[in-house]
Formats: structure tokens, sequence, C-alpha cells
């Protein structure tokens, strides 16, 4: 269904298609299936027994008549049970279950029933303020709303091939299309939070209807043109505000500053950021618009290179939830919320579709492993919105401007974005490993794993046992169905420069391609094996001397993996804490931490304090002992108590 | 007409007593007398050309009923009058000036037109809310604004020996103690800023009336007391806000989350704090309650070793304009609030007075060379309000938790307490340069001046000539009237190790008292001469370890004034700029620099960020190309525009 002509666009594989085998990562799909599918389930039905109530689906009920009462929760609560039915029917996709068919069966007919006649679908403007519909773009999420409902129906029709909830976000796009655009009579606006974008680009894929893709475009080009729109709207509803002091957070906190096409600077709201670029990408891709993602590169360059942690966070300031400045990455004070660096992870996918390099799944990668898989407990059960690099207890609890951070996840959030965004990530993480093609395969990840493909007309079964980054190396078995020539392209990580590739046992000198991957094109046979070396050394890495926050720090490392130093194992006062950057460091794996993880020793010293005394100030030579300083991956912190952590760590020479 | 059985209490001199010849404050002294208070005049009257208007005067016009309009400004906006007629009145007891005598005698007329028959005076509840007096003490601050009013009335008696002022104060007063108490039909409440207690005292010390004492001791021993007053009275008016949220700020904000006498540690907002904390000292001074005396001891001790920056300036936070929590000094998002200065020096001061401690004045000159006359401008006209110990401009203007700091001083603030709050210090200092009793002299602060004091009967000249901090050497010359016993005692700073005393040429070995003062006791003739040298060589010194931010950096000091490195001097990216802690420090008057400054050069490096490249991440170890620092007194930052500044540099080494 897509344009043929576009050559270097992608496929993903079908989710049913990949079944990952990876230690690491199969911990976290069966959590998804076996724990955060249903345990969300239940806190979107107000059956879990926590202080924050979701409401969400009780909103659907009231709205459909099943139900008395007040809408309750955001404005934009119904994308809750949106991003649900995504990640539900992800499972559903690869893990057939009658049981939780049929609840998503239900929750659709129910949706079904609050939809109205001319296909509007949103509860908050059906029960709390009937008539107000498309008044408040700006601040009010609807098309938001309803392009998360979009993403669910596609996701739960390539799961099911049941047409139920397809037909009714069709219904709702092919109203939400009679509402908007440039001519006469219809409304020349846009959403405040893009996500309307992406969304109508999968119902263009999977129905191939181009109104779909046409509608993208317009949202991606309106936005931030003159006369602004959020102004015309605001007047018409005589400067009635849904968020007070809303106007106050500026044009580039929601990215129409300017047009799209004269950014060249990632900023304001970091979600709604990727969001955009994210649907610009698609929308680029499928309208052949070299500037347009031109721009997208532009500006996922931005951030990789200026304005992203080490972690794959975005997000420097709890204001907006926002982009800063340049180099502007403070470790405590970060914002950095895992909704964000899930946007990123699909417009690195994106683009990485359209123009394959390995730089877009290095930052994939530091996405999945750190901030994506950090924010959640390993029960399963509580989250991180906030994923700061460094946190100091008693500061966290004092200081005002720190009291976006929490030292410990929770259970559930007012503003539940984050939870159900991990889990329709991790559920439909098949689709990230591989990419392909009609002339070949991309390995983009080295997540143990195999996929069923079609390339050239020939299935291709790929089988992939790694245990990447904790051991270097990486086996691919191929079984074509008949012997086969292709490409088969192994990604090689940006920070990566001794690989080595072995087919069938024989190393190959590869040269990396100007995309970062190796190809290797031959005749494939049945039992073709594959061997990638990717030494993951623990290093020691510096940020960038702009980075103000992180000079004359390191931040241990292993492939994509990012470690952290933790009170739990160090005892408090990590400030004082300084490595060895010519010290060893020391991989090992710990069994008796939270049931085994790989943790990394290094040498160092600790800044003695007893013999400064009582003064604040006084001439001083600090003294040293040395010390050993044990650190956990990133992802495992804050799992045993509230505790000090850091992730950049003093270094005690240059 | 103090308490003659509370021995160590001491007197300080009157202002026209004492005569500032010294180079540095010779000029602030000037600056206040012959710009500060003409142009706060004008501001005062919306005379001058600024965005912020102060209307306060029309307040008082409109109160009086001499013109129609409404009230503008603060709630406490008729305390901006109230400092700036206590400051007209210090410089007119020095520099008599029949024009300033008019204007003041003027406002006065004002003021006593804008009082009402039983004694109440606030033009805001005169002409806003008028009925509604007494019903918010928590937020409105109406015995906070009357004790600025009383501060006044005493200075202005003591000036010019007119009780215009005083009658008016006085009679405020006697409303106030008919109004609150712990009697049957009166208020048990207390103002949510403290202000009223110290005034009071000083009304007791200038009328001799024991009541207004009393009613001091009620207002400090009341605060915090079970039932909570505020919550009373919050209930009572049905909970209206003044300020939204005030309620969300907590108890600790204003000091009333206990008792004083049961509280260990400063908390909440700063200036709070320490107008509190004085006048706990005076009722403590005046009533010998040596109980209340110890809680200003331990609180004044958890401000200066945990809690204070080296720039004698408090309140880490914005938040509440408060103190956080021990050794959290961020330099960068300190609000450092200059008002919170001055009122540590009064809290010292007073404190000193009650039991001499060459502490004390290290805290004093601190703040004094630091952020007090930091916080204006060289030419008088402009203001810090909060005064961070690092900016970096595209942070304060990108970063929504930097807000408060602004780069530039300004010319005016919507909340002007800190300008004339500066102008009443300085045009008082005289009080603070020396104490006295009957038995000596203290010198408290090495400032060229003289002084006039009578001791034991025997009227005694003092004449100080000193270029401290920049050079070692104080001369004082006495002369007594006739030869006379008494002591004279020399404060010896906390941080001097080797000062050396000579009387009439002649080295005396003096061991430090306890107090840290030495003490010269002898028959004291004319053209008696002691020279005390103070070393004050430039010193790099060190933050205590458990302040996280200065970890492995040093501030650059010369006796009480520290130093910083600005833009100007240095280039951009200070945050690159390493002090060789081995090197050499050269002091140097640079005449080139704003009229001539003394500075400072320190051997260092600069990080080259050149080798790095634009990756954000990656192995590497950082060059450094030596480089010559320059810094120049905090007190004379951000004179030459918007610019980085930073006093805690990094040490290359340890």
């Amino acid at each position: 269904m897509k344009d043929k002509d576009f050559i270097s666009y992608l496929n993903s594989p079908r989710i049913k298609d990949v079944s990952i085998t990876d230690a690491l990562w199969k911990k976290y799909i069966d959590l998804v299936k076996d724990v955060v599918v249903p345990y969300q389930w239940e806190i979107l039905n107000d059956n879990v027994d926590i202080p924050v109530k979701s409401h969400a689906i009780k909103n659907f009920r009231i709205a459909a008549g099943f139900e008395e009462g007040e809408f309750e929760g955001f404005v934009f609560q119904d994308s809750d049970v949106a991003k649900w039915l995504e990640a539900a029917s992800y499972v559903l996709e690869k893990y057939p279950n009658p049981d939780l068919e049929k609840k998503i069966d239900e929750v659709i007919e129910l949706i079904g029933k609050a939809q109205w006649e001319d296909g509007y679908l949103n509860t908050y403007f059906t029960i709390k303020e009937k008539g107000k519909r498309w008044t408040n773009l700006e601040e009010c999420h609807e098309l938001y709303t309803a392009g998360h409902m979009i993403e669910a129906g596609c996701a739960h029709f390539l799961a099911t091939g049941k047409t139920s909830l397809l037909e009714i976000v069709k219904k709702l796009a092919d109203h939400i299309y009679s509402i908007f655009g440039k001519e006469e009579g219809k409304i020349p606006g846009y959403d405040g939070h893009p996500e309307i974008e992406l969304a109508l680009v999968k119902l263009y894929e999977v129905t191939g209807d181009r109104k779909y893709l046409e509608l993208a475009k317009f949202f991606v080009d309106e936005r931030g043109q003159e006369p602004y729109y959020f102004d015309i709207e605001y007047e018409k509803r005589e400067k009635k505000s849904h968020w007070p002091g809303f106007k106050s957070l500026g044009r580039e906190y929601l990215q129409a500053h300017k047009p799209l096409r004269q950014q060249k600077e990632a900023v304001g709201h970091a979600v709604r950021a990727v969001y955009l670029y994210s649907g610009a990408a698609d929308v680029a891709a499928y309208t052949q618009d070299k500037e347009l993602f031109d721009v997208c590169k532009t500006l996922f360059d931005d951030i990789v290179k200026r304005k992203m942690y080490i972690t794959g966070a975005i997000g420097s300031s709890a204001h907006g939830e926002a982009f800063t400045f340049e180099y502007d990455l403070p470790s405590d004070a970060a914002y950095a919320e895992t909704c964000a660096s899930v946007g990123l992870i699909f417009f690195a996918h994106r683009l990485n579709k359209i123009e394959p390099h390995a730089k877009y799944y290095d930052v994939v990668e530091r996405a999945l492993y750190n901030t994506v898989i950090g924010s959640m407990s390993q029960d399963g059960k509580k989250y991180f919105y906030v994923n700061p690099l460094e946190v100091y207890p008693k500061e966290v609890e004092k200081r005002f401007d720190r009291h976006h951070v929490k030292p410990e996840r929770q259970p559930w959030f007012g503003c539940a974005c984050c939870p159900p965004n991990v889990a329709r990530l991790l559920a439909s993480l098949g689709r990230y490993v591989y990419s392909y093609n009609h002339d070949g395969i991309y390995v983009n990840l080295y997540i143990g794993s195999s996929v069923q493909v079609e390339v050239g007309g020939v299935k291709v079964l790929l089988q992939q046992v790694s245990s990447y980054p904790f051991e270097d190396m990486v086996k691919i078995d191929l079984k074509p169905s008949k012997e086969a020539r292709f490409k088969l392209y192994l990604r090689i990580p940006g920070w990566c420069e001794n690989y080595e590739v072995y087919v069938n046992g024989k190393k190959e000198e590869m040269q990396k391609l100007p995309s970062g991957y190796v190809c290797i094109e031959r005749l494939w046979k049945e039992n073709d094996q594959v061997v990638l070396k990717i030494p993951t050394e623990v290093k020691m890495v510096s940020s960038h001397p702009q980075v103000r926050s992180n000079v004359g720090k390191v931040a241990v490392v292993k492939g994509p993996v990012v470690f952290c130093a933790e009170e739990a194992d160090n005892g408090k006062d990590l400030h004082l804490v300084f490595v060895d950057v010519n010290g060893k460091c020391k991989l090992e794996f710990d069994s008796n931490i939270l049931g085994g993880l790989y943790t990394v020793e290094v040498d160092g010293f600790r800044m003695a304090e007893d013999d400064f005394g009582e003064e604040l100030y006084k001439s001083h030579r600090p003294k040293f002992v040395p010390a050993k300083i044990k650190l956990i991956p990133y992802y495992a912190w804050a799992n045993r108590g509230t505790n000090e952590m850091r992730v950049w760590l003093w270094r005690s020479s240059f």
C-alpha cells in the first residue's frame, strides 16, 4: 500500500512474525504481556487501590449512556484507553488470548457507543463541554486523542483482522477530514499536541486511502502559519483558557512559532516535538518530500548532537516539559520524560526507514536500554514519568525546582501518558529489531529473536542469538525457504570501532557502508550462519565540553547501556565519589542484586570530609581515600528504596 | 534607657558621631546621600521614567484624602516610604540638609493625615479593603508595614529631635498594643512577616516605655503556638487568600511551624527568618532571656555553618525565597536576596551587642563587602534583588527555574524591598563599625573613619585609617579628652592567623580573647596610636565537602572580599576555566576597570573544546591550554553588560 517509488522506505515486520527470545528483553515483553497490560486494564477500570484513579473507562461508559456521572481526569483521558488498546492489540497479535480479545472487543463496543453519529469521538466534549468541540485546539488535545484512537484502530485491525475499531476510527478520521482544511468553511487549525499526523499516516498505510495522508500533510504544513490559528480561536472563545496560564508557555512550546519547514532547532515540549517530527517524517516519506525530510534530519541532529541525555532522554526543563537550549543537560533538574524517549524512538525509527543509517538506531538503543526500560519497575507496576540522571533525595524533597523528580517509581499518574506508552512500545518491539525491503534484511538491534520476512519473493527465517551488549558475540542463522540472493545489513553502532564479521565461520573483511551498516550480499542457503563480534568493552565517556553540568565528569557505559552509582552499593554522598579514569573497569554478573545484574566495579576515591571541620569555607586541600565504586545499569536504578543515584561521576584526574 | 544589669549589651554610636572616610565605603555613603536617597524619593513619587511605578506616595495622598484614586502596588507598599524615611533620616542625622528635611517633614505630615483617629495606619486597608483590618495577618503584612514605620519614627526622632513621626508611630504602636495580646478580647496573633518585633524594641529604646518591649516579646513568643492562629483567622475569613496558593507555602515558610524557642534550624523565607531572629535577639537582650538568646545563637550557627553563601547571601531557593536544607548552596539557582543579607547583618550585629564575638562581624563583613554593595550599581540607580554566584546568561534567559535571576541590575521592582533596605543600612553604617560600653570601645570593622564616644565619663575621639582588606595595615589614633583607662577591643577576623598589634610603635604580644577580639587595656593619652596588621593575602578557599555544588571548586578571596571571574575579562565559557591551585595569585590595582578596582590574576587552564568534535558523548581525554584568569571583586560584577560570571571555579588538581 505504500508508494513503490520511494525506494528506500523500509518495511517493519509484523509483530506476530518476530519472536523475542533475548534474556534481557524477553523478560520485559513477558512483563508487558503478563502484568502490564492486565494491570493497566484494571487501573483504567478503577479496580486497583491506588491514590490516583483513572476514570478513563468510566468516562466512556458515561459518554455511551450506560452510566450517569461526571467526566473525570484530564481532557485527554481517552488516550489512556486508546494506548492501552494499542498495546493490548500488539500483545494479542503475538499471543492469541481469547480472554484479552474479549475485553478488547467489549471496550471497542463501548467506544462505538460513545461515538457520535457524525463520527466525533471524545468523552470530555461529550460529557463536560458539549457544544465546545473544536473551539480550543491549542489546549484541549481533541485531535491528539483522536490520533491515539486511530493508532489503536490500525493496531487492532492488523492484530486481529477485525474491522470493528478500524471502522470507528475511519468514521472519526472522515469526520475530521470534513472539518479541517484550507477550504472555505473548514477550520484551518491543527492540534496543540501533535499526534494526529502520524496516526493519519498509519491509517493511510492500513487503508490505502490517500486522503488521510493529505490530511496529515495539511496538519504538518499548517502548523505555525500566519495568521496564527491559536490566536484566532482564542479571540473567538473570548480568551477562555482550559489550562490557566497556558498562553504564557508561548508558541515554541507547541512548535508553532513558525512553519515546520523553517524550523532548525528542536524546541518546546519534548513529546510534542518528537511526535510532530515523526508525523512529518512519515509525510515526507509518502509524499517524497525531500525538503521536509531534510528538516526532520536537521531537527534530529539538533536533538542528538546538542539536546539528548546519554540515557536517550530528552527535555531539560520541567517548565513546559521542554527542551531548553543547546548543551543544557543538567542531570538533577532533567525532565527526561519517558514518553519523550518513546517518541524519540518513533522519530529515529522513521528516519531509518527512509534513509537507513546506524546513527538512528544508536539513538533508539540509548533510549530503549536506559530510559524506556528504566522507567518501569521490575514488577511492571510502577513507573517513572521523569527520568533524572542524578538524584539526591533531600534535594528532591526540599527544593521546589526539583519537585517534578520522584526518587521512586509511582503506581500511576493523574496524567498517565507514560505507562501505556512504554507498554505499546515494548509490545511492538519486534518491529524495531528488523527492517526489510524487496532485496534485503536490516538487523537494527542485537536482541535475541527470530523473524520471518519475505525478501524478493523468498521467505526467510532469521534467528538471532545474542547477549549484547553484555557479551560481544551475535549469531545469526538464516533459513531461506530456498536458495536466494539478497542483502543482509548489520548495523554497526557508531561507538564501535573493531567489529568482526564471520560468515559460516570464515572471517570476512567488511567495510562499513556510509550508512554505518555492513552489507553481506550472497546467495543464502539454509543454515548459513553469520557471526558479528561487537566489542562492547566497558568505557568511560565524557560529554561535549559545552555540557556545563558534566565538566570534569565521566559516565561508564557498555555499548548502549549506561551505568550509574547508587547509594545502596556505595553509601551516601555520591558527590564525594571520584572515578580513577586510569583505573580498570571490571564487569561482573552479580546474582545478588535484583535477581541478577551485570555490574561494573571501577577504581576510585572518596573525598574525605571529616578533616574539614565545621566551617563552611576555608583554605583546604582535600584528602582522598581509595574506594571501589560499584555501578549498576541505569535501567535498574531505584529498585532498592529511595536512595542517591548518579550517572555522571567526578573524574579524579584529567 | 536600657536594662543596666544586662551587662554585655553594647551601645552603637550615634550616626552623627561617626565620620566614614574610607576609600571604598565613603563612595557608597556619598552615593546614598547624593544619589540613592534623592533618586528613590523621585521613584516613590513616580517621577522617574521606568517601567515599574511605585505609587507609594500616591497611596498616602489618596488615603489622606488629598487625591482620588485606587490603591496600587503590593499590600506592603507603605513600607517603601517608611524605609526611605528611615534612610533619609540617617542621612540627615549626619549631613544636615534643609531641603531634605523639608521633604521629610512634608511626607510625615502626609502620613499623619493618612493615620486613623485610633492610630491605625495602612493605606492598603484604608483605600482598598476598608473594614478588613487585622483579618489576614498571615498574608497582608499590616504589622510588618507598621514596624517599618515605627523604625522610621525612631530614626527621625534620633536624627532631628523632632517628635512629629515619633508621635504618629507611638499612636500606631499604642493602637497595636490595644489590639494584640493574650488577654480576653485581644487578637492572639502575629504577623506573617516578622519586623514589628525589632521595631517595637527600637521604640522601647527610644521612649523607655516597657509596654513596647512586652508587645515585642508577645509577638516573638506567640508565633507558632497551638491553636495555630493563621488557621483560625483563615477559617474566620472563609478561607479567602490575598495571594493565591499562599497556604501551600506551609508553616515553615513563615517560621511558625513551632514556637521559636523550639526551633533549631533556620527555615523558610530567609528575610522573614532573620528579621524574626533579630527581634528575638533584641527581646532576649532586654528581658535577659538566656534561653531565647541561646535559640538565636543556635539559629545563627545553623545559617553560618550550613546555609550561607560565601558572599554572605542566604536563601538557596527562589520558591518561597527560602532556605532549603543544610549545605544546599547552588551558585546558579541561588535566591540570595539582598534584603536577606541586610537582615543577616541586623541579626549578627544584635548578637554581637549581647555577647561580643568576632564571628558575628565575620558574617557582617561577608554580607557587606559582597552581597550588599554588590547589589547596587556603581551609579546607585540599579539594583539586584537576587544575587547569584554564577550566571550563564542563556540559562537565565531560557530556563524557567532560573527566571528569578537577572544578569543585570534593574532600575526598580514591583516589590521594591531591597533598594531602600540597602540605603538605610549604608546610611547607618557608622553604627556597625564601632560598639562601646562604659569601659571600652569595640572596633568591629576596619573601615576608615572616626568616632566620638563617651567611655566611663570620658569623651574619646577615635580615628581609624585603613585600606582593609586590600592593604594589611589599620592605624587607630585615640584622642581621649583626658587621660583615661579603658579597653580597646579589636576584632580579629576568624580567618586571620598572624595578626600583629603595635601600640605607639611597639609590638605587643596580644592573645585573642575567647571572643575573638584582642583587648588593649591601658591608660590612654592624647595621640596614642594603635596599629593592627591583618594579613589579608589572596587565598583560594574550598567549601565544606557537603556543599554538593562546590565539589572540585575553589573561590578566591582577600579577607572578606570574594572575587569572581567575568566573561568581560576572561571570554566566554567560564565553565571551561580551571584554576591552578598551586599557582600564584597576583593582586593588582587595575585603573582601567570601572574607574579602578583591585583585581587578582591567577594561573590556570582552559579546557579545549575544538578537539571534541560534534558528538555529545564519547571517550575523551580533555586537553588544556594554560590561561591567566582575571578576577574582580564580586561586588563589582555585572557593571559591563550582560555576561557570564562565576565565583566558584574548577580546581585543576587536588
